[in-house]
């Protein structure tokens, strides 16, 4: 018996989520029908980051135990050829048979898009958030300064969750600015050591409002002290959101 | 009667292309049908860049005629809560009555992705073609330059075509470099007086093959002395090529 990692890249629009759902397909039913149609034995994987329903990744981790003595690193040809378009396993090698994807101390990097201008792109709107009111993308920069570092963020935690210990550690958290057709692509890159449930979302839409002037960005350490989920802004929608990466320490 | 200039943004997966074919829904038959609806009156539109199968426009533009009172620049408000996700009009305005968007001078500006890389990205396959093999950009570059300026551009125009002149004049022709996922996003991005049926997809389909190192970069000038179809590389995938700006001169 030996454990295999694979790094998966996927676009989550057509699925609910990394886990599965009464409501639909999830990530990690098609990678494990397809692992164990491979393998000709039931496969069950274990996840990294259980996305939410349409949110992407480029770099999710997942592994799982196999009798097979395929090396680990030609997992990632064999899967290919038998996932849809929308899955595709980026890597694949053998892992520590104690390496677990969820309680090892990792580095997790998020992504979220905002595309800013008068209309919609087409090309963007898979992977971006729309929003045609003009954001301010210093004001969203200094709102984000005074997250970063280890604080309790149970205010950014969505309250439908069983997580008892809401205090983690953001590395960095950067508003990025860049052209994009008519208008401009705004994207908040954020690092951390582990995220709770709708984090990068709340987050997202709190420095939204930041940047729309509705909320001062002095005001963030006041929403932090509150531990309170309506204190923080709305759930900015999932389709901006892609997980980045994962960096096991 | 007045005449309406819209500048148009679609993506072209799901479309025969802009242009009305007998298999499959064309981009300007969905503009029609709803320009049609929103006035009243059957509208149908001239386009500038009859763009192929699955071919993305940032920047298409169209005309039509109207006796509507409505001010230019309001159509594309109307027009957007009409239009599905795919196709959306970035901005519109009341044209001169013989300005014909096929007949007068422009520089059009074309990009050509591939995303290069072992395996594929599933957040960038819609608007990239995907080369796994390593592409040297700098010998593309080289075989790039040969291609700049005014040319007889036969042999880098499909056969199914009457057009008779086919000299143009190819402003600039740039290949960029930008990390990507777990690979290399590459752009041909090429501006030009006009090009010829297929002209930017040969372009790029003989760029590749200099990138693999099958083709000198110094063969160019034969290729286009040639005149004759067969002497370049073959048509590279539609979805790679996006319509990126037409500038009226």
């Amino acid at each position: 018996m030996k454990r295999v990692m694979l790094r998966v890249a996927y676009d989550g629009t057509d699925y609910c989520g990394w886990q599965r759902q009464p409501n639909g397909l999830a990530v990690e039913e098609v990678i494990n029908r397809e692992l164990s149609a491979l393998l000709g034995e039931p496969v069950s994987v274990i996840g990294a980051s259980r996305t939410d329903s349409g949110v992407h990744a480029l770099d999710n981790v997942c592994v799982f135990d196999t009798e097979s003595r395929i090396p680990g690193e030609k997992f990632a040809y064999a899967l290919n050829a038998r996932l849809p378009q929308d899955i595709v396993v980026q890597q694949s090698c053998d892992a520590e048979a104690d390496f677990h994807p969820r309680h090892c101390d990792c580095r997790k990097t998020y992504e979220y898009r905002i595309y800013n201008a008068t209309f919609r792109n087409p090309l963007l709107s898979r992977y971006a958030h729309f929003l045609y009111r003009k954001l301010d993308a210093e004001a969203m920069r200094r709102a984000a300064g005074y997250l970063v570092g280890e604080h309790d963020f149970k205010s950014f935690c969505s309250v439908n969750t069983q997580v008892k210990e809401t205090v983690r550690t953001i590395y960095s958290l950067d508003i990025l600015e860049q052209a994009a057709g008519a208008g401009r692509l705004i994207t908040i890159r954020v690092s951390g050591n582990g995220f709770l449930y709708n984090m990068v979302r709340i987050i997202s839409g709190t420095l939204i409002e930041a940047g729309y002037h509705w909320r001062e960005p002095e005001t963030m350490p006041q929403i932090l002290a509150a531990r309170d989920r309506a204190a923080a802004g709305p759930t900015a929608p999932a389709c901006g959101l892609t997980l980045m990466e994962i960096c096991y320490l």
